[in-house]
């Protein structure tokens, strides 16, 4: 087939803020009133765009790369080095906030395919040039934060040229996708010949192939269709060394999967140009709604059992209580107003099945039974539809918070089921402690296993006079106690350079040595995305 | 919970047979007869016992060993090293039975623990000694022919007294075990707790848990179970440069997986000295059954289309016209008579469905309506039992038919779905030209995914005067076959010794290079398992 490409593109992002634009707006009065009950308002200073550093690089390097891509496609103007700067955690949007463009490339350059990623990775190495693989932009660990020392300076490779549907096998059932394609541009291809690949992360509307292959992604529909690393089977990854090609059958007993070694590779490893995956059938039905448990460990044992059972439905994620109350605000709302008064607020599981009307309808009467006779009590479509219509929402609502002053920011972490409370017990009263009064921490399970789950944290607190250090201190706390307690540093935000400190105590000695290993036998100059990921 | 052991231990295996001796047989008349109507037969001589070569190792370093592990495990007596020669491919066998013991360890040592096996691989590695690990010795792709070109000599590490589960964690659902356990062992002892693995492939009986993680071994129930490399969800490895320790969360973002590393490493990085795996409740119903196809398409499409649709049973498996009609001897019982003369022999699909009752009758009844409905005739019971209790028996008539100078060997494959068809024709083809008049090629699917499946041949051919010498140039010509499709070099089987010349083909020249990078970090003096797996 010829290479098909999206019609509509997804809209660039602000440097400081979070999606479209034209989505953003403040908090409703109504909800403003809700928020001061508990955090002071402070009206954050309006934005202005600050001026970016001067470029280092040299002339002659700009025009070296402009021979390989084209003038139109390396660009050093302030406005796009800002929107290249960084990523969308937290601090990432309180530094640009604060004018600190110290991270934004000294340019941007924008290849049309592998080849062109090639000659870039080659010239990059030559003039010993950081090169930083820019897909959606929507990291949260700090990936799209090269440490340019000892090189002359940073390149963001914009991916945004690379977004095609390469191949499609139906019979296989298998597509070939180009790393820059964001997540709706690659379904609104698939879709065209009746397929999906059915990866929902919360980044989804602006989150990237390659992105999502390169950190290890995880959707909200996992359950179902599972991790973005499980349904890939095969990758093209362009190294400063020469190309990876991988993926000869579904599995195989070659050797190590090399496959696991450049998904999760952060860009340090090389540029991944093609990923093949698994894909599906548009669902014809689907369907979603809420379940109420009367704890957190009520529900997440009820999680458990189906995990362990191989029953899981397409979705399935629980809020703790707190999650749960202020999702509802009004935590009465489940399971009625006596049962909340007797028992507690309770906690709201959204359990959705997607599919052919018929495997639907048979999964979820089967599911509908364990959760029953678990101790569930199902609380029809509703709160399922109004988890849907809402399940891309929570970074624009951040936004808003931040504006006001409310410092808000996530975390994740994952372990085997016998340590899920333990570790959850953990990170809030390390997060607690390190924020002080008024600090709220909410927690929900989101990814589930047989053998253990997620845990994914928001943590909302006053920001203070300066947030970003104010969440830095409880962000290291955090990632302490998981340490401690024996859990992963990260489910499915990556390592990036927030996590990196934390990753030997992941791998171990030998571990790290490995990463190094093959960073130097893939990149022996270290220009690609140094500073991230290897310890 | 304190190590428990098992209290039956399987049988060592003579050097040049396979399993338990008690249980092996001459052929019966009536299949002697059979087997003379299509190959000439030929009573192989009777076999001796050939001297092993002497040991190379100086007294001082089988002392600085038996220092190490005790007098009483450091062994290089004659029959023991013959039993730790090679593996149990047809070749090891061929050459085993010719006298050729070239390949003999010089000394046998067995370690009782993780920490004397590290004191093991320190010694080995001041000394310049190869490692081989030896867990249950049925290789069959030469993973136990270490080349000690530049060293002084070969070790044989065998892991027989690590046969302990370690842990189990019912909440988790997981187990920790021991690499030498063999799998009966390891299932006995998970059966004391209700639990079990699942991990049945052919060599079932005498293969280890160290074995199935080294070389991402895949068994007979892959459809319900998986492969063992998705059971694995921890490991601890020893390596010459210290203890790699993996496995915080059933999975995460923490960079590349790199327990996909060391799974499938074949000795190569490190000895794998504890396996933690994903366990399930014993299943309370099993049953098996046998379906026609009118073709070996037929059926392949129709394995792809439960694949396709998540509905898989817990084993299914096809058998191409061939094997059918070999395995049933007389093809005319599939479907009846009248059918096979209309139709042709079809070929027969085995299906099984293991769990609690609920779940398996759920499960039986929609995989039945679909695979009528897309035209499989179901055969009931007996096939599927009939299956079911022969099915580790394979490599027993291997050795008769041997004995009569019938040369029966094994490969497989694994490849994308579109892709199934021109494989098996060309791997069919490749060995019936290179092994000429009177070759039989037998194949059937036994491992599926949504994407793609696994290809497994069995080629029986007359042995002649000289069956090596027959085989090796068959057996490079459906390497070829494979590369040339673009197919995996292996499914199931692993790389070792005999196809590391095509594993460069598989992960390309970056891929090879990264593999080495690895070698060198993990093993800087090269005496793990030298000669295998890396290109």
């Amino acid at each position: 087939m010829t290479t098909e490409r999206p019609s509509v593109l997804q809209p660039e992002m602000p440097p400081t803020r979070w999606g479209d634009p034209a989505h953003a707006a403040g908090l409703p009065d109504g909800v403003r009133d809700l928020v001061g009950l508990v955090f002071p308002i402070q009206d954050a200073p309006a934005l202005t765009d600050v001026a970016v550093p001067a470029p280092r690089l040299a002339d002659d390097q700009v025009s070296g790369l402009r021979a390989i891509v084209g003038d139109d496609h390396v660009v050093t103007d302030d406005a796009v080095r800002r929107q290249r700067t960084r990523g969308k955690s937290t601090p990432d949007l309180l530094r640009q906030r604060s004018g600190d463009l110290g991270d934004a490339p000294d340019v941007v350059v924008r290849p049309a395919s592998h080849d062109e990623v090639v000659a870039v990775l080659a010239y990059a190495q030559e003039q010993r040039i950081a090169v930083v693989p820019f897909g959606g932009g929507t990291a949260v660990t700090g990936g799209l934060v090269a440490d340019p020392a000892g090189l002359t300076g940073v390149l963001s490779l914009d991916l945004g040229r690379m977004r095609g549907l390469l191949a499609l096998d139906p019979v296989s059932s298998t597509a070939t996708l180009e790393p820059g394609l964001r997540g709706p541009e690659a379904e609104a291809l698939l879709a065209e010949h009746g397929m999906m690949l059915g990866h929902f992360p919360q980044s989804f509307e602006y989150a990237s192939i390659g992105g999502f292959a390169a950190t290890r992604s995880s959707g909200q529909s996992s359950a179902g269709y599972g991790r973005f690393d499980a349904m890939v089977v095969g990758l093209r990854v362009a190294t400063p060394v020469g190309e990876v090609r991988l993926g000869s059958a579904p599995a195989n007993a070659c050797g190590p999967d090399l496959r696991e070694l450049f998904l999760g590779s952060e860009g340090a490893f090389g540029v991944i140009t093609e990923v093949t995956v698994r894909v599906r059938p548009l669902p014809e039905a689907k369907e979603y709604e809420g379940w109420r448990w009367s704890s957190f460990a009520d529900g997440a044992d009820a999680m458990r059992a189906l995990a362990q059972s191989d029953l899981l439905p397409t979705v399935i994620r629980l809020s703790d209580e707190n999650e749960t109350a202020i999702n509802l605000a009004d935590p009465s709302g489940i399971g009625g107003e006596d049962r909340a008064d007797k028992e507690g607020p309770g906690c709201l599981m959204i359990v959705g099945y997607e599919g052919a009307p018929a495997a639907v309808a048979a999964k979820r009467a089967a599911v509908t039974e364990a959760l029953t006779a678990l101790g569930g009590t199902a609380l029809g479509a509703e709160p399922g539809e109004a988890w849907a219509s809402g399940r891309f929402h929570a970074p624009y609502l951040r936004d808003s918070l931040l504006d006001v002053g409310v410092l808000v920011e996530t975390l994740e972490t994952a372990t085997f089921w016998s340590n899920r409370d333990s570790l959850y017990q953990r990170v809030k009263a390390a997060l607690t402690e390190a924020l002080g009064d008024g600090t709220m921490v909410l927690c929900h399970i989101s990814h589930v296993y047989p053998t253990g789950c997620s845990l994914y944290f928001t943590v909302a607190a006053p920001g203070g006079d300066d947030p970003l250090a104010r969440w830095l201190p409880a962000k290291a706390a955090a990632c302490e106690a998981i340490v401690a307690s024996g859990a992963a540093i990260t489910h499915h935000h990556a390592v990036g350079t927030d996590h990196r400190p934390y990753l030997t105590a992941e791998i171990g000695e030998v571990g790290a040595e490995v990463l190094r290993a093959v960073k130097r036998a893939v990149d022996p100059a270290g220009i690609l995305n140094p500073g991230v990921l290897i310890p």
